[in-house]
């Protein structure tokens, strides 16, 4: 199994293997994942292809460019979307969210320090839950190591809703534990698209006006069902709950 | 919050405030949680209605019956399907499996002795995950305190189906990590009933004569989806899908 980040794009972003990279994605690559140029990464369709791509020049220079070296065949245990989490970091227990979360399929975690949480993570930490991803990856026969980022001002983490504003078909929701709100369930079966965030909160929930600020960058407040969650349970119901979708949508309908 | 033990009856079995108890309930209510005459429990009908009742006689004198004290009226936060969950003893990490499960809603835990079982827990190690679900039951707000039973053989379990074999609507399943069955979500939303029991394996799986055995028994054999989970991750991930389908059920059709 090779580390490589998996980049969703649109079939028309391909033309005699040049990939046509949106500035979003060159500034997820360039900016975000710190690729360099001759670096390999995976390129998605959201139709079951993917190839191996290759970064051919970087910023601040020209813009990246990438072409495709290879179509790659694998035996697909991936969700058949991309899900990007946001987690408010918990005092304690981020350990098991990173370990749960791998094996449910998520492609990209962000630990979050949003208004209420306390722990500030030292680079130690933080390397300890990349080294528990990657077990947990391998254990779990993944075929994408998910990515760990750097701790992120909650703002930040909005101001780009994680690198997501790529496609338009594009969903971004809030997990908030009180309140009369739709089922994140429901709101996702009812949607298209192969991107998704999703932002968890943490202990004492979100503030009012940080699922305010949410909502104006464009995230829905959904509900994980009226039972109250710890911190760390949330991001694995969400994972839970997508993955179930996705396995729902991909199969025929048989019980 | 008190804990009291819930026993779902058909409305049929009242009568002028006595409740005629079936021979599966007096054996339940007697022979597995030891009630004694005068102890109380909950006896909930499935659409919403709950009473406060008291056992009057006991086992091995004349069979047990019962009489309803009062309604209750309660912010219902519990699930609308009583979840009997039979889990396969993992090595470690049978606290995340109590606490998580408790805050998603089980109102039952059975720790399965099965072929790859490596865990002989002490009664110390069992009176800690009582209170653990104690502790997440009143931290989540939840209405009962799940009840945790003491370690039982795989086929002593199958056979008596977790004392589910009450109504004919009841729903049994077994979770089987690999192989091209069927999905939980996929065969609990095409089913009606009140009362649903799960199996979830142990490392390494269940044998094959072991899904056979439940098969034979009246199970379903289920998947929860394509990616690998650890025995820990199993009973979570079902958890999180029985109270999504109850969610969902319990809702209007807003997103």
């Amino acid at each position: 199994m090779v580390q490589l980040q998996r980049v969703a794009i649109a079939q028309t972003q391909i033309s005699n293997r040049h990939i046509d990279l949106t500035a979003e994605q060159q500034h997820y690559l360039g900016r975000v994942l710190r690729l360099q140029a001759g670096d390999r990464f995976i390129v998605i369709d959201g139709s079951g292809h993917w190839w191996l791509a290759q970064l051919l020049v970087m910023l601040p220079a020209p813009p990246p460019q990438a072409e495709i070296l290879e179509e790659i065949s694998v035996q697909n245990q991936e969700l058949a979307i991309e899900v990007r989490l946001g987690v408010s970091l918990p005092k304690t227990g981020f350990d098991e969210v990173v370990r749960y979360c791998t094996e449910l399929g998520v492609s990209q975690i962000v630990p979050l320090i949003s208004q209420r949480t306390v722990l500030k993570p030292s680079s130690q930490k933080v390397e300890r839950w990349r080294r528990i991803i990657r077990e947990a990856a391998e254990q779990s026969e993944r075929q994408i190591i998910p990515t760990l980022l750097d701790p992120l001002p909650f703002e930040k983490a909005l101001a780009d809703g994680l690198g997501l504003n790529l496609t338009s078909t594009s969903q971004q929701y809030i997990c908030v534990a009180r309140g009369d709100l739709p089922h994140l369930y429901g709101c996702m079966s009812q949607s298209g698209g192969d991107a998704i965030a999703i932002f968890t909160g943490p202990e004492g929930g979100w503030t009012s006006a940080e699922v305010e600020m949410a909502t104006a960058c464009g995230f829905q407040a959904v509900s994980l069902g009226r039972r109250i969650l710890r911190a760390v349970t949330a991001p694995v119901v969400a994972l839970s709950c997508v993955s179930t979708i996705a396995e729902m949508k991909a199969r025929s309908p048989d019980c």
